[in-house]
């Protein structure tokens, strides 16, 4: 997607097979810096520090590593080194399940009889696949969403007003995003669309990264505190909720950022369709309900200092926004349940949030 | 209530009657610092500024500016100059009801065919009435409300976790608060009581007033983003959800801080009982629907810079957290139907939120 005039990833490979570069996300929206990866290690201290954040992104960074590994590997031991490489990413975040996908499919290369250049060559060809399999999966969501907003478009014939939660773009992903896929698509293609974008604390993922892809973009786009979106649908001011999801469970609830429940309930209320995207490699198949997710309990200290801009200083700074001696408890997901859900956007089309409707899709 | 170990209000006559103090609400909870008011001009500055917000807080302090105006009046020209402070302190905010309220009945106490002395009197006492009216109303509200708290604890037998959405608490009002009055008087009593406190975006009256209330008088709280009372609801981590009210109609639909509704929704949604406290005053007997109110649409400022302690140069400072070209919405408060609301706890007891409810305890 775009970034002024120039086409973004998050993540690609420079001229030189060496050197893979990202954005650094910590510092957007204030300053676009982009940081050169060039070994197994860089790529782990990258997941580990958040210069990249998103599961399918982690995903991708990891198999990039991996093959960085290899390449920068001793002739010795190239085996053992790119092994180690492995697992290491993949203890870099604890509960991304596309990095263990991503770091497996990138082991099954390593042939430890086989030759050091011939290892090189298909971890190569393998992280490509690995990139653009995540591509082709988000422009498919894209595809898959885009007939809804085309639909809801026909039937107002006014700009469609689309709300969304926390950050499931381009960012998070490597080009085009889940939720806002089928926006972009909708853009390109001269549907107008509006986004209302929530702030989505205590990361504010939301107001620093979805806005700031969106604006970069130039789809219209408005910035909402989290506890605003159910005026909104109160006063028809919201056409369709989009959200991305951590996980989903075979029988369709949501696992997704905190506070996803509610927009879910205000969209119920209101009678608003809400739909999630998310590929297929984040459906939990072994989970039956969300309530066994275990959520995570995550610093309170993301919730008692806010990060940003200091127009003075012109550096970003941290600032403390509570008591010093008050508790803070930090959730970072709830569960929508799929009673909520109007349906799933899958790459390989949308479905009920039910059993059978995923099964439908999924069946194998 | 307490500050340390010290009780206060939030507004209270000096030994000296010519001088009001006031806490300066824009400094905490960083800096405990009293402000004092002179003249009916200091009164109205005080409003305007939003050194005091709440709108019973409001209303006193113009009760008190009327009374200033008077004590510093020309002995030629006193009659005009305390009709004028009178009209000057009425359009220091726009919205406040009980500011309206108060006026009239200070400036009820003029009588220009009578003597200076005899209305700085009547000033004095007046002042005073408004002020103990409010404390009774919240004292009462807190009465009321303490029962359901205490029904919670006995069919408990452990802590009662109470969740409430920005600040209903004493600061905004005099003393006790209204939302807080029964979480203070079931704490006073050894009642044990656990309030969640949401954060409240985008001015953060839950962070920073709330809970520097709960805290400095010693009731257990923790902080969390607005986006988590449906989690912890959903978990069976909240037995009541209690919060205040602007405005609330003669059939029982509630206008307050924007997210209240999505908390009804989530509270409906799992079958705890979702009270709001409010004194007579706040209703508002000529209007039946909450949707018949404008909501006021705020700065956007609010929105994209936020205030907070900054620990390196220890002093409150401002950082943006939006990209500068995104656009803002920030609508300030949200309508909950009357539908979601289990009761409205009143100075004068509970009632349903129905017309019929209302008009039980305030037939007149």
């Amino acid at each position: 997607m775009r970034i002024g005039e120039t086409h973004y990833r998050s993540i690609w490979m420079e001229e030189d097979p060496g050197i893979v570069s990202v954005i650094d996300q910590r510092k957007l929206p204030f300053e676009l810096k982009v940081v050169k990866l060039k070994s197994g290690k860089d790529a782990y201290n990258a997941i580990a520090e958040m210069i990249v954040r998103g599961a399918p992104l982690i995903g991708v960074t990891a198999a990039y590593g991996i093959y960085l590994a290899g390449l920068n590997s001793d002739p010795q031991h190239w085996c053992e080194e790119v092994r180690l490489a492995g697992e290491k990413l993949s203890s870099s975040r604890p509960t991304a399940v596309n990095l263990k996908y991503a770091v497996d499919a990138m082991l099954g290369q390593v042939n430890c009889a086989g030759s050091r250049e011939g290892m090189i060559d298909r971890l190569f060809y393998m992280a490509i696949r690995v990139v653009e399999d995540e591509v082709n999966r988000s422009r498919e969501i894209g595809n898959q969403g885009l007939a809804l907003i085309r639909d809801l478009f026909k039937k107002r014939g006014k700009p469609v007003n689309i709300l969304t939660h926390c950050n499931a773009g381009w960012l998070a992903c490597v080009d085009y995003g889940t939720a806002t896929a089928p926006i972009y698509l909708a853009h390109d293609q001269g549907i107008p669309v509006h986004v209302w974008v929530d702030e989505t604390r205590p990361r504010n993922q939301g107001s620093r990264l979805t806005a700031y892809e969106l604006g970069q973009h130039g789809v219209p786009h408005t910035v909402i505190v989290d506890s605003a979106g159910g005026h909104l649908m109160q006063n028809g001011e919201v056409d369709l909720v989009l959200v991305g999801s951590d996980r989903t469970t075979r029988t369709g609830d949501v696992v997704n950022k905190i506070g996803t429940y509610l927009k879910a309930l205000a969209a119920w209320d209101n009678k608003i369709p809400f739909y999630v995207a998310l590929p297929s490699t984040s459906i939990d198949f072994n989970m039956k309900e969300g309530s066994e997710t275990e959520i995570e309990n995550r610093a309170g200290a993301e919730v008692a200092f806010v990060e940003g801009w200091n127009e003075k200083s012109l550096q970003p700074e941290k600032l403390r926004i509570l008591p010093e001696s008050s508790n803070v408890a930090n959730p970072g997901f709830d569960i929508t349940p799929a009673r909520l859900v109007t349906g799933l956007i899958t790459e390989r089309g949308i479905c009920n949030a039910t059993e059978e409707g995923i099964s439908s899709l999924f069946g194998e």
